[in-house]
């Protein structure tokens, strides 16, 4: 799995991103008793056009401990069912109310609010049930089952979630806008982050080191590199959102600032907001030292996550 | 665990429900991480006047394979936050619409839509969290969550509920009334039920074997049981609909026919209902036979379910 010098990390990713999509159409074929409205609503919101970046995350964890792709894979689907899911969550008219998803419909616009509910609900039992029958050994299924129970679970996913969007009320309300009150409300951005970005981050890190056997150490390693590149995707996903091209993220740009929400470069400024960045993704590189070669593929993706916005 | 002559299974239920009730509490106490509002609404959701049928019933399944109650707990707590979320899902405005639930405002009238979806979606994932973390040894917590998850999936509970939806729309449009057609709409509410109902039946039987360490004809006897008494439940459900008080209830009665729901006596009358239960309670009582008086208190709980009619 390890590139060639001449493969681009782009390539790369295009790549697993085949093995990945294969590998989650496999996981929801579903026998009749599941409604076939259900069923495609399911495969619509998990088969679109996605990054897979998560999923792309455990493998590389796994390659970077001497694992193979084969064993991480049910885990790597597990996470990326978990990410759709909370999209679905997310998008509905009762949260942030989106009518579009990488270009095409949310879930709730293409069939409707119920199914949509459902259809989210459903993707997360098939995470756990994904991880509890292919992961093995058992043992390492079942800690698989913690650790990403525990990454979609109020204190870190959806917790995430609920104070962002308690947070955009509070934005819209008129917050303290004085140094010390821009000092809270960085915090105040940092802790949903970590929470609705940079624990699925870690666990997809942590979930590719325990399939593939990783100790202590490594999966330490593995968690702060993850905890590094979260909060760098965060930023620089806001500040794709000041600068980006609607047409190429296929979503409406600027809809977080102008709707009040708290944004990076709306706290701390475009150049400022870059230079964290920078900062977390050499941090996070150096993290992975201790793997040597075999970590290539993470350094590269985390050098093209902080590449992406230029 | 096993109960004396003289204590009626209503009291040794009351007694499992004081323990259960504590447990349930533990898991929901949460660190700091987990917003205030959010943590309200997850307490609201599990921890108020529910019959704790289902985790009563993985006690009961426990001390009929000779396990103890302590050990099979955390699988108890488990399923009672599927069905608490699938409580709280169900009741959203655009799935059954529902102000009222076990005689309290339900959670999105509580609280609000958003906050509803997240606290069902955390308690969700919870429920793994707490099997994998707490269930021993690890591969009896991976069949565990294995069991759940395909339980609370889209081929078992969030598939029934689809199509309950789909259902209701269906009769208000005017099925046919033909002997045909209500034999059709009996094998389509069987369905309905056997996912809806039937699967955390069964899984809950079956996760308190697993967690007594339950051979496989100990399991497939402990699933009988829960298939016929999760049917027999559910006809008696529709029987206190029909003929039940609003106040017993703490919810609208009559509101599932009233709505167009197909139910049981709707489609074959109250007598033939009431015996078609019977029939099954003596099906499941018969297939827990091979526990001998271990099995006491499953036998006495199934007769309870029929009796709570008269």
């Amino acid at each position: 799995m390890l590139q060639t010098r001449s493969t681009s990390i782009t390539q790369h990713i295009d790549q697993l991103r085949g093995q990945i999509n294969e590998a989650l159409s496999s996981f929801v074929q579903f026998d009749q008793d599941c409604p076939e409205r259900l069923r495609e609503a399911i495969r619509y919101s998990l088969l679109g056009s996605g990054k897979r970046l998560r999923p792309a995350l455990v493998l590389m964890a796994a390659e970077a401990c001497g694992g193979d792709a084969t064993a991480a894979m049910p885990a790597a689907c597990a996470v990326e069912m978990v990410h759709a899911y909370s999209l679905v969550h997310d998008d509905l008219p009762a949260m942030d109310d989106d009518d579009l998803r990488r270009g095409r419909p949310t879930c709730h616009k293409q069939f409707d609010e119920a199914t949509a509910i459902l259809a989210g609900d459903a993707l997360l039992a098939l995470a756990f049930q994904t991880l509890a029958e292919n992961v093995r050994p058992p043992d390492v299924a079942a800690e698989c089952c913690a650790t990403l129970a525990r990454a979609a679970g109020a204190s870190a996913l959806v917790g995430g979630q609920a104070d962002d969007l308690a947070g955009t009320q509070g934005a819209t309300a008129g917050l303290p806008s004085s140094a010390d009150g821009t000092s809270d409300l960085l915090d105040s951005l940092q802790h949903i982050h970590a929470r609705k970005t940079g624990a699925m981050f870690i666990a997809s890190l942590r979930l590719g080191g325990l399939a593939a056997g990783a100790n202590a150490e490594q999966l330490e390693a593995l968690e702060a590199f993850g905890r590094a590149l979260g909060l760098a995707f965060q930023i620089t996903d806001d500040l794709l959102d000041v600068r980006g091209d609607e047409a190429a993220l296929g979503k409406r740009v600027q809809k977080d600032s102008g709707r009040g929400k708290l944004t990076f470069p709306g706290l701390l400024g475009i150049e400022e907001s870059r230079r964290r960045a920078e900062q977390l993704i050499d941090e996070a590189i150096q993290a992975v030292n201790i793997f040597g070669p075999a970590a290539s593929n993470l350094e590269a993706l985390a050098r093209f996550v902080l590449e992406r916005n230029r």
